[in-house]
């Protein structure tokens, strides 16, 4: 694309209403915009990031048998009575509103509740378990505060998928599978490094839950981490037991700070039994469905690698999710400039070009700050040395290179 | 995919709760479930359709230089407020909730307002212009009644794509381009034959706005048809002027009922003046782009696809938006039907394959009532005719086909 057919423009100073460094940066790179605290527009060079994000973590679930599903937002009082999760006492962030003849109805912050419904109509028999379904839908809580930016908001994309077993056995073999299939979703968009499975609290029917929590200063979770057994504890489960549990010595653990990136649940019967959701055995007796419940969220996740790896100059793609493969510079080489773009997009490499008029600081300040993994810049200068100058974001040393080695490097 | 690897069942009744035959149909074939009136549930076969409806409008937009944006749901009044559409005497289907600092916001049931405060952040000047942008979002509209299934939802996708100008020749010029690119969307997923261009009231800007009317009797629409001249004129301003403008006569126009499956309208500066999106012309005077708005409803263009082409046993999908390629029906052929399934996934051929137990009436009426363009029926006869019986869904004939014959017909 065309960086003059991109109608958003970056901003040099920061947002004043803004104190987390994602939206700080992901407004002034011109991919959000804010609607009010909590509350974010994804813009053209936003939403190409978000779609990457979205594919990542589709693939990941449907590879482990998730079935996609789109749910509404809307939300009928009734299943959530049954549950007791209706009143604003039992969940307090609850966004409600009216239908013309007077009805409450809420807007989904989970969906748990229809999904059972759901599956009331289409699961009767041994026969038709398990069931794995998920979705990528936006999401509303009514947070209190919203000042993390695209990591807490008030109205966000979540991916929850739900497991559907016949028993507790299937449901922790599912639930393994899950766990793995979220770090490689965490090792693919970039963030694998930092992030580490993470026990937390359970419920009635099991003792941990577990959260992937991803190290970051900018995180409102605490945890203690072992980066020898490769795992940490929440601080809401670090007790003496739980420490016992895991074979963990607290001297050998580190305090830090974090991002909860996603969260797996088992869910037992708690849903299935409260909505009715049975089925009849080999033997034909009648069982609760045995459930569990897993999320992340894709806009946290992007907001979650802004933090993480952004410098001082900008934001850091990796190169899985980035909004174009990469940013090509024309500092008063257009034609070639040009010639080089069609010739790029004729191969089906994704490239921002830069052909706006600009000076060349503007337009490194500009590249610095939108994150793209590769920069290729001609110049006068470039095109004597035989070609463009090449330089990744996240490094500082820069070469020179031909069109055909420009080609090998961003297509490997 | 395999049927018996897909959770949904279909059901011989119709839903005592509907009286609309998209709805019925949908839910019987297990494309949707109902959530409440007005709210649907897209499930795997049906989420499968609507993605393929949401690619072709998305590849249309794109076509004619849309950018793709996501906006939120939740909108600030502020905005509303500045245009006089935030109060209920105003606009009369708003949902509305509020913060938990007491705050009233609305849930957007269009998005003039928010897309024109985004682009007061990337428009200054004549050399921002033109933008096109738009998004395929979740609308609320709060219905006083909503019977006609997900043709009129409270919670609906729409695509809506917002245009912004230097003046009213380009905006024209965007207008007629978009009205192509409209007939084209219509005509890819299938409606193209039944769907007129439909003049229908105008604002302060413009005498007309123009809507893609779908001939149906489920419609809620009344238009006056010339076949003839290949347009359409709402009832709303069907008048002598009307007619005498367009040199119609009422004598040859056709009187029918429709489903409104997209609209176009000019809006000149309302939005622009009333929100302070200006920009400066060659001459440096400052002056109000100029706008207007294009929509289209992949949910309700999925039910009139539903409602127009169904017959009386089901379902009948245009090849472009069917959920699967071909429906692949194992009659006791089980080992031969399952290479054959594998070997047309291998050729990336998307096939649903029946390969549950089950009768054959039972599986044929199945296959009528999902509508999958292809049935592939393998039986002992079949076999011993040297391959598979072919029927077309929308066709009585059958023919059969040997492999090779079926991934032509499958490719082709």
């Amino acid at each position: 694309m065309k960086q003059s057919e991109l109608f958003t423009k970056t901003r040099r100073e920061n947002p004043t209403d803004e104190v987390s460094r994602n939206a700080q940066l992901l407004i002034r790179a011109g991919f959000i915009h804010k609607e009010m605290a909590g509350v974010y527009e994804f813009l053209p060079l936003g939403l190409r990031v978000l779609r990457k994000i979205e594919a990542i973590i589709r693939e990941e679930m449907d590879r482990i048998g998730g079935r996609e599903v789109f749910l509404s937002a809307l939300q009928n009082p009734e299943m959530w009575e049954a549950t007791n999760r209706w009143s604003d006492d039992a969940v307090d962030n609850w966004f409600k509103t009216h239908l013309k003849n007077g009805t409450e109805v809420g807007l989904g912050f989970t969906h748990e509740e229809p999904i059972t419904a759901i599956m009331k109509q289409h699961i009767s028999s041994y026969r038709d378990l398990p069931v794995y379904s998920y979705q990528i839908q936006t999401k509303f809580r009514n947070e209190e505060r919203a000042k993390s930016g695209i990591m807490r908001g008030r109205e966000f994309l979540m991916k929850d998928l739900y497991s559907f077993n016949e028993n507790e056995a299937d449901l922790d073999a599912f639930y393994e599978r899950c766990a793995e299939a979220y770090t490689t979703i965490f090792e693919r968009v970039g963030i694998g490094a930092i992030t580490f499975k993470t026990f937390a609290s359970g419920g009635i029917f099991s003792k941990y839950s577990h959260e992937f929590q991803a190290l970051s200063d900018a995180g409102e979770d605490t945890i203690y981490l072992s980066r020898e057994k490769n795992i940490a504890v929440n601080e809401e489960v670090y007790t003496d037991e739980v420490l016992s549990d895991l074979g963990l010595d607290r001297a050998a653990l580190e305090k830090k700070t974090s991002i909860e990136v996603g969260n797996i649940f088992k869910l037992g019967t708690r849903f299935s039994e409260a909505l009715g959701l049975f089925y009849m055995d080999q033997s034909g007796r009648a069982k609760p469905v045995v459930m569990g419940s897993y999320g992340i969220g894709p806009t946290r996740l992007m907001g979650t690698i802004v933090e993480t790896l952004c410098d001082d100059r900008g934001i850091v793609w990796p190169k899985s999710v980035a909004p174009f493969r990469a940013h090509l510079l024309s500092l008063g080489e257009d034609r070639v400039a040009l010639l080089w773009y069609e010739k790029l997009a004729h191969l089906g490499i994704d490239v921002l070009f830069d052909d706006r008029e600009g000076s060349a600081g503007e337009k490194f300040a500009d590249s610095d700050l939108i994150g793209i993994p590769y920069r290729i810049v001609l110049s006068k200068r470039s095109l004597q040395h035989g070609g463009a100058e090449v330089k990744e974001r996240s490094k500082s040393e820069a070469t020179m290179c031909s069109f055909e080695e420009v080609v090998n490097l961003l297509k490997s």
